[in-house]
């Protein structure tokens, strides 16, 4: 499916982008940019896979997917201290992987299992898992906790691509939707500051309340 | 079997609420709870399917564990505020689900290997993985590196229950006992601060001494 | 193949070491002791299994690595106080498991797919995954973070072993030969202080340059 493959591509190569801008922001050697950016950009996909039971993953099966992470780390270990602000195209990079595998992780779940609920949640983990992880290697604290829209941008992106699908609208069509639904929430989101209504604040931080 | 079954919806509701109080305390927005409670619910069993390569993982064959993450979560969105102390809520709830979940891990281990020390394993595992991955990504202090007995509680369970699925008694039997073992164990570590004698102290601790 | 079988052992124990040796450093009970030990010792080789499709994973087919980690984890809880200094075993522990464990990795990853990209890949994920867990359980800074080399050390050992193992040599040289590499550089780094250069610092630090 080239539409597919091509955004498993994207999604790889972007999310290698941002391990390889956060191993910048550490000032990592060039062993540590490979590293975030491998763990990154095959990061979410390896676990859908996982999930799915697709194994051998993805990368071991194809290691052209190695082949781009490495790429991508030595690109950016040569360039972005040309970057004005590595966090402001960390951030937007990051945007336009997730849009592109929430999409991926939808397809690969509706296609094994015919769910739209697993496609929501593969798609949901496919798009958010490398930007986790990469947080997590990077001792960052987590885009999750960050306060606008992040996950609900790859649910949204994962639902339109799982609408029109049942819809039956042609693959390209709705792989384009759900990839331009989610940026546009998610870029909306990092450019307007849009948020969701957090949980009501109430009692429960009493002196013991600590975890 | 239905006795696993519902220890196995018992485990994941749980522990889906643990995350989303986890969320609560961190103010997140919906999807945040949705997250954190799907993680917290679905994790422990999800790595227990991937060791003992028991794929497609079990939320995906049956969706409806995610449907049960997600009431879970808008319930906790909607009332977590009128709680006195989400934090001692939370620490009940994982001991509940943690006694669920020991019992359920030993389980699937043992029937899919027969080895007793596998379903120890796979029983400690499933019951602590969840909190485990809730505390990383909502950024708390890990349970595991509190005082008091915690991952003992899950082992002793899960062993109650092998000890005694070897003696041949009748599954709802040996589940009782195990919940039940387990569950008494990690309450009297909360109730009474139980804990076990810790390495002794000693030198290292030189000024290098840091990780 | 009796070579790997050892490396396989040596390795789990080896971390197993360093697991039990970061719970000393934090204190903890005789579980904590278990539970960081077999966190330490299975992880990598486990992570391995997984993306390569080979479940159920090694300690599940074959329990006794789990007692090998249990043994490690009692002796270290009664000996570890006599350390001068823990943290300086852990490291050297370190060093010794990751270089047994790239060349299980890569010769598993090899056998597995004929690829030696992949190779490489499996080699320094089994070899780094374990100390990775480690430190992330046990709230410690991840040593990929360190200065001095370190997955270097694993993918070097990976490659000599690959090449090796192209160049048709008997296993029982490419394992001792990618052993022998992989300790060396990382023995070195640790003694020497070795490091790769880094990222060139630049602009991007501004104010709003959090994440």
């Amino acid at each position: 499916m080239p539409i597919l493959e091509f955004l498993d591509y994207a999604g790889v190569a972007i999310f290698a982008a941002t391990g390889a801008l956060s191993a910048s922001r550490k000032q990592l050697d060039i062993i540590g940019y490979l590293f975030l950016a491998s763990a990154t950009g095959i990061g979410g996909g390896t676990i859908r896979d996982l999930v799915l039971g697709a194994t051998p993953v993805f990368w071991v099966v194809n290691p052209n997917f190695i082949i781009v992470c490495a790429a991508v780390a030595v690109a950016v270990f040569l360039t972005s201290h040309l970057l004005e602000s590595r966090y402001r195209m960390l951030v937007w990079l990051d945007a336009l992987g997730l849009s592109a595998y929430c999409v991926m992780g939808a397809a690969k779940g509706l296609a094994a299992t015919g769910s739209p609920i697993v496609a929501l949640v593969t798609g949901a983990l496919t798009a958010t898992f490398g930007g986790v992880l990469r947080d997590l290697l990077a001792g960052e604290p987590s885009v999750l906790l960050r306060p606008e829209i992040y996950v609900s941008a790859a649910l949204i992106g994962a639902g339109a691509f799982v609408l029109a699908s049942l819809a039956g609208l042609p693959l390209v069509a709705t792989s384009a939707l759900g990839v331009i639904t989610a940026f546009a929430v998610r870029g909306g989101a990092l450019r307007y500051g849009w948020t969701l209504p957090t949980g009501k604040a109430g009692p429960g931080r009493d002196p013991d309340d600590v975890m």
